[in-house]
């Protein structure tokens, strides 16, 4: 499918799409671009690329397929550094969870003989590194495909026929819509998860009661997620700033509805308030 | 231990424990008391129990251990309608998930010449009725203790064994300790995945991007419990107000200090904000 393939950030994300395009038989050549020196040896020994750079602009040179997966806010400065190497006609695609603002940084820095494909996988685990990755990471996950209304349709079905390869279910959104499905779906259940645990530690400051140790399994499922990377979520507030607080207004609006109703004693409110949540999760959708 | 233990209310709980009763052979008698018939009925072809009565009064009567594991606001009408009919000298102990607005209602209705013990272990399963018991419910958990400080050492010790025999480590705390405490592990995360579930749902309603599908293991996590008992739930609310409140407002707080951290994009005050969460859930305490 690819002669000559540049994986920009060779952590989870891009090592296990290395292994997917190996394992798959989808490209010829894999060169890992990683400015960290120490992972670029380390991508090396594993065998995972065949070439290894620390320089962006070498290591895409040729690629007739370029993909950023490195954090949303280096984007703007890797697309700058690489767009006077790209090959025309190349493929360039992201893998970042915000996608209005990558969208919007790639785009204004790559020259008009290039198509550009942006994408977020809906996959990840607690690890990092190119040693976490592997080639099943994608399977039966989601993959959002964002691109512009005058993409090149060629190039969207290489990229779709690449996720599909790699067993993902590609889905097509508008970045806006994108943005604001995953900010009510996965960036506003992190910021309460971390809000969850520091309350419940600022009131165990307070109360001296030593309460953490009695925590069950629901604290534990609604906070799993705290334990997640705190510099890789401080960007995704960063970058998906306007979706992220909508979502978050409309949960405190949402929250002092449900506070009234408690300070009030209203149980048949409160009844009301559960039951539509209830109801929802252990709907059809959530079955998985 | 006892010749003849006294279960109100024979769901989950109560099952559960005339169940490990049995196991560990501490009671000579277990009497079901449910006002429910069809419960009585199904208790006695499970074999759970030597007697089962709808009346509380006559299933009371005799018992040296009486055990009230009905819903949080149904204490204070038991506690009444068998204050006359309990043996001097006999043991009263609750299960409930909220304990000052149980002890008040209990201790009022109870003659002074029982002893009562309030106790709260932290288990459960989404399951709920007779045949959903099982005798190891209570292996490895805590079971929370808050005696009146003039509590019978004699009746304390023995709950207490009851309880480490059943597997449990029993923990002593006050109602209003065990009340905050809960409030915060426990009754605010339930409040904020039911308020998370509702806010995706409205926020889907108004962009229509049917986002409710794409969501991944982070939202699967924070909200499984929001498939939870909107009735029980709801009692909680509604007995234990004062510290949900507190829990809940500090929250809020919390929650506002994040979001003008997101608003300003002040990327040191959002990476300080999900340090400490990060470090607390990664900590220790949180191992299991």
């Amino acid at each position: 499918m690819f002669a000559r393939v540049a994986i920009v950030g060779f952590g989870l994300i891009g090592s296990s799409i290395a292994r997917a395009l190996r394992r798959h038989n989808l490209a010829v050549d894999v060169v890992c671009v990683d400015r960290d020196e120490d992972v670029c040896h380390r991508v090396a020994a594993l065998g995972l690329a065949g070439e290894v750079t620390t320089d962006p602009a070498t290591g895409v040179h040729g690629a007739d397929l370029v993909i950023l997966s490195v954090p949303v806010g280096a984007n703007a400065g890797v697309a700058d550094s690489i767009a006077e190497s790209l090959k025309p006609g190349a493929i360039v695609m992201d893998v970042g969870s915000v996608k209005r603002a990558a969208v919007d940084a790639i785009s204004a820095a790559l020259p008009a003989t290039v198509h550009f494909i942006p994408a977020h996988p809906i996959a990840g685990s607690e690890h990092s590194g190119p040693e976490a990755g592997f080639a099943e990471l994608f399977k039966d996950r989601w993959c959002i495909l964002t691109p512009a209304k005058d993409a090149s349709l060629i190039a969207m079905e290489k990229i779709r026929a690449m996720w599909e390869t790699f067993g993902a279910r590609p889905a097509l959104m508008t970045p806006d819509q994108h943005d604001l499905t995953f900010a009510a779906i996965s960036h506003m259940p992190q910021m309460l998860a971390y809000t969850a645990v520091s309350t419940a530690a600022d009131i165990e400051a307070a109360a001296a009661t030593g309460m953490l140790q009695y925590f069950g399994n629901g604290f534990r499922d609604t906070t799993r997620i705290a334990a997640s990377d705190p510099v890789m979520w401080r960007d995704i507030c960063l970058f998906n700033r306007d979706a992220l607080l909508q979502t978050l207004d409309r949960f405190s609006e949402n929250l002092d509805a449900l506070k009234s109703a408690i300070r009030a004693g209203d149980a048949e409110e409160l009844q009301k308030l559960f039951e539509r949540p209830s109801k929802i999760r252990r709907g059809e959708i959530f079955k998985s």
